[in-house]
């Protein structure tokens, strides 16, 4: 089969991985949608050790699996758990302390015309969520996180900084709460995207120190960090949504004397996302740039690093 | 009277400054005894702007002040708030936006023969407790907060990195809950005062990655942090307690991988802190390593900051 490969931090197109052969417990799923996120990016820069397919967001047909599944439209979480380990036992299973990451850590990921994964990882799709959405639930699980997090009410203020494709979903999942919403953006496209959704966007410039009760980092570099920082109330949440490729450098004793909470934030619910993307109460439709086929592979990624770029899918046949 | 002033990052024995004169609302205190501190230090290495009488751990007795109150032993809260701002107004009273402190900001301090605070700052010490316990206080305070930022309980797996004057005070504290407690210290006879209360004290070697529940970084520098982190299983907390005088460099993205934590913790409860004292819950007096008097201050700063030294007072007739 055909597969996006990354090995010692080279990225190319292979046309005669063998298609796997799912282990016990384990389904063989035909990919229709895969999405570019930035820890692909990231991966393909080099930034982290792996080597194998990437990709981890994706939607598929159960190739080869139980029954119930064969032939259904699945999703499916990217975390394969040994479910024994003390992470496990204490139902922390994102972070097994013996799991594969779907693309990410020792397991083959979603850019290639196969993949396997846990059974129990599997999530079917309603047929009202077509493929180009359903391809989001990672992505929009991932937003969600935050709220299994941190409690936000009606009363909170809360800052969204980067309007990137983290910072769409982001912001769409926290209007839900009824929040003071508060995005910080560019003027362009991706800002009237979400004033169209009644979201506030504001520039950087106009950030009012200390008045906010929880900000969301979206951007994955140390001035969206520092802009975090500096928008927060003493004793606010600052959520740390990105990767970030590099070291952060900052002043600690603004935490320590503003009595600041981090938490960093990672993989979320899925049965969650698709209930929204279902009910449409979520829109993503309009954060998919481009779609590619497996072949121009390179072309895609080129694309999804061009500034101000959001979402770049695969489709395959 | 005389005062130990800063100014420049310069420190002086000043011999003719005034006796403050109370505003309205506030009480003149004879100070019979003050602790330096790891803050009062790098305020006097010029770290942070601040000119002044330097000092913010005290007890003194009131020479000038309301009826119910005057010729008591006091200790103070350091914020002196507006009670009016935002912050002040929902509950976080030692984050006033118009808060001066105790020899750190706008306020003169504690190392002088008087000082002034607001009434309503000062808090009766019961006779049971002598002036050389009832100087800690205001640190002891400091270290009871992490309970109110973090629940602590017997299952709770919780290391304190740092066996210095702050982490003596945080281990005692910590181990009234009846926690699962770990001290990272060095052999010597810091570690001996933490094993003759129990406390379990380990070297940074023998510390297991991702063991721990919860963790307290008490020393101020970026090589604790990062034990911190390592120690931590995922979802874990940090509690940050000590103030840095550097920026702090980490990698970010295994704070988000992981989940974690990360809480600013400064300012405490000052009644708990004297009934713990008032109760013999915790020992300070073998914390107390030398007496200065103030036309001495040089010399007690000198000495307060020899590696491996607790706490040295100034003590005032």
């Amino acid at each position: 089969m055909k597969a996006v490969w990354l090995e010692d931090g080279q990225l190319k197109l292979r046309h005669s991985i063998p298609v796997p052969d799912p282990p016990d417990g384990e389904a063989l799923v035909r990919v229709t949608r895969a999405g570019i996120c930035n820890t692909d990016v990231e991966l393909a820069r080099g930034y982290y050790p792996y080597t194998g397919v990437l990709g981890h967001e994706f939607v598929g047909v159960v190739d080869r699996g139980p029954a119930e599944l064969q032939g259904r439209r699945v999703v499916g979480e990217i975390n394969a758990v040994c479910g024994r380990c003390d992470a496990c036992r204490a139902g922390r299973r994102t972070h097994c302390e013996r799991r594969t990451v779907l693309g990410i850590v020792n397991r083959n990921g979603a850019f290639a015309e196969f993949l396997t994964l846990p059974v129990e990882n599997l999530h079917p799709i309603p047929d009202a969520v077509p493929d180009d959405a359903a391809v989001f639930v990672e992505p929009l699980a991932a937003a969600l996180e935050i709220q299994e997090q941190v409690p936000i009410t009606p009363a909170d203020r809360v800052l969204v900084i980067g309007d990137g494709k983290l910072g769409q979903l982001v912001a769409q999942t926290l209007a839900l709460t009824g929040c003071q919403l508060c995005v910080v953006g560019r003027y362009g496209p991706k800002r009237a995207l979400l004033e169209a959704r009644a979201i506030r966007v504001i520039g950087e410039d106009e950030l009012q120190a200390g008045g906010f009760d929880v900000a969301v980092e979206c951007t994955g570099n140390h001035l969206g960090f520092g802009a975090a920082v500096k928008a927060l109330r003493p004793r606010g949440t600052l959520v740390m949504k990105s990767t970030y490729a590099d070291t952060l450098t900052f002043n600690a004793s603004t935490i320590v004397v503003n009595e600041l909470t981090l938490i960093g934030s990672r993989c979320g619910p899925f049965p969650k996302a698709i209930s929204l993307l279902a009910h449409r109460a979520v829109d993503v439709a309009p954060l998919v740039q481009a779609r590619y086929s497996l072949d121009r592979a390179l072309d895609a990624f080129d694309h999804a690093q061009r500034p101000g770029t959001l979402k770049v899918l695969f489709a395959l046949a």
